[in-house]
């Protein structure tokens, strides 16, 4: 049986693509995510919980291990902090980057792969994140969007698939600090079978909601 | 007499910038760089020396303590490591993150401005760094070009503007690690010429070399 991995699995669009694998029957299902609710979560998807900070390496380097060669891994781990630059501290900076950017540089590094596999890095439309108080978030989401083309053509040799997906906003915990989701956000349950959907044909780059 | 002030100064393409500011005559010069040249330099052109380490927050909150108000901040600092993601430690990575993105963030935080002043961060050209080990790098300036974006947006009303400049190769110690800069690099001491000159309208985004 395939191996799927997803980070970021506690999320909106995590726990949403964790339900739609597992519903797919087809992948021995890894989840990785916040503690708290990580458990239940896979308990209730038959799929294995390892919980990940993703700002430790040694962590991420561990999850691999245990886990073994995947054939899907999904990064859908993700954080947002709506403060001007001017106002911003450090460590909400240094989390932020974690979460967006660095962690999927050391599962990049760090994963087993089956040949054939799948990479999958969640982006974002430049011009609605570049945007006042979201100064962290578009830097790490840009930096996100360049690590997965140079992670691209690094992993080719290895017939390791890289698609970088590109999300309009979606209705989830992501928009908690700032109120509410902007109108005509996309359900997180369309944006995974869009997601899953897409990543079908293994394109460079998925664009939803345009 | 208004202040300038270069992180970066002792690199490539600060030290021609920091020669050329200088020999224009109309700034109090504040240069940051590494330690061993910084002082040789700075006396060489009549500036002030503040060596800061860009991954430390106060550091360079103290630098601005010391400097007061300026009119021109021009971040120059950079670092690159060509090795591929799979490769490169957590180390290596986020040095370059701290001297390409995190720096500039902790520079835009706290520097003070006069009304009118102008900021310059240098950016790539993403195709040109979008290569195989050179995940880390463009990644740090895919997220400095967003930084830049969000920085000029929420500086609008301090009367403070942002210029990203682009920049093609230019034949600075940054190629060291590969051999030599590609053939047809700029000479430094023209890059300099032409960012200060493209700088006198004060544009959002300057590309040069074009």
């Amino acid at each position: 049986m395939a191996t799927a991995i997803i980070f970021g699995a506690t999320g909106g669009i995590g726990s949403a693509l964790a339900r739609q694998v597992a519903g797919e029957g087809r992948y021995r299902l890894v989840l990785s995510g916040r503690r708290a609710a990580l458990s239940g979560l896979a308990q209730s998807l038959g799929a294995e919980a390892l919980s990940t900070d993703l700002g430790v390496e040694l962590e991420v380097h561990a999850l691999f291990e245990l886990t073994g060669p995947c054939d899907l891994l999904i990064y859908a781990a993700g954080a947002v902090d709506p403060t001007p630059l001017r106002e911003m501290t450090s460590g909400s900076w240094q989390q932020l980057m974690d979460a967006n950017l660095t962690g999927a540089f050391y599962a990049l590094k760090h994963a087993r792969f089956n040949p054939g596999a799948q990479v999958v890095l969640l982006g974002v439309y430049p011009e609605f994140v570049q945007a006042p108080r979201f100064g962290a978030y578009a830097a790490s989401k840009a930096g996100l969007e360049a690590l997965a083309e140079v992670a691209r053509k690094e992993l080719r040799r290895d017939k390791v698939g890289v698609t970088l997906v590109r999300l309009p906003a979606v209705e989830t915990g992501l928009w908690q600090p700032l109120g509410k989701a902007p109108k005509g956000a996309l359900d997180p349950k369309d944006a995974a079978a869009q997601i899953l959907d897409g990543l079908k044909d293994a394109p460079p780059v998925l664009e939803l909601g345009r």
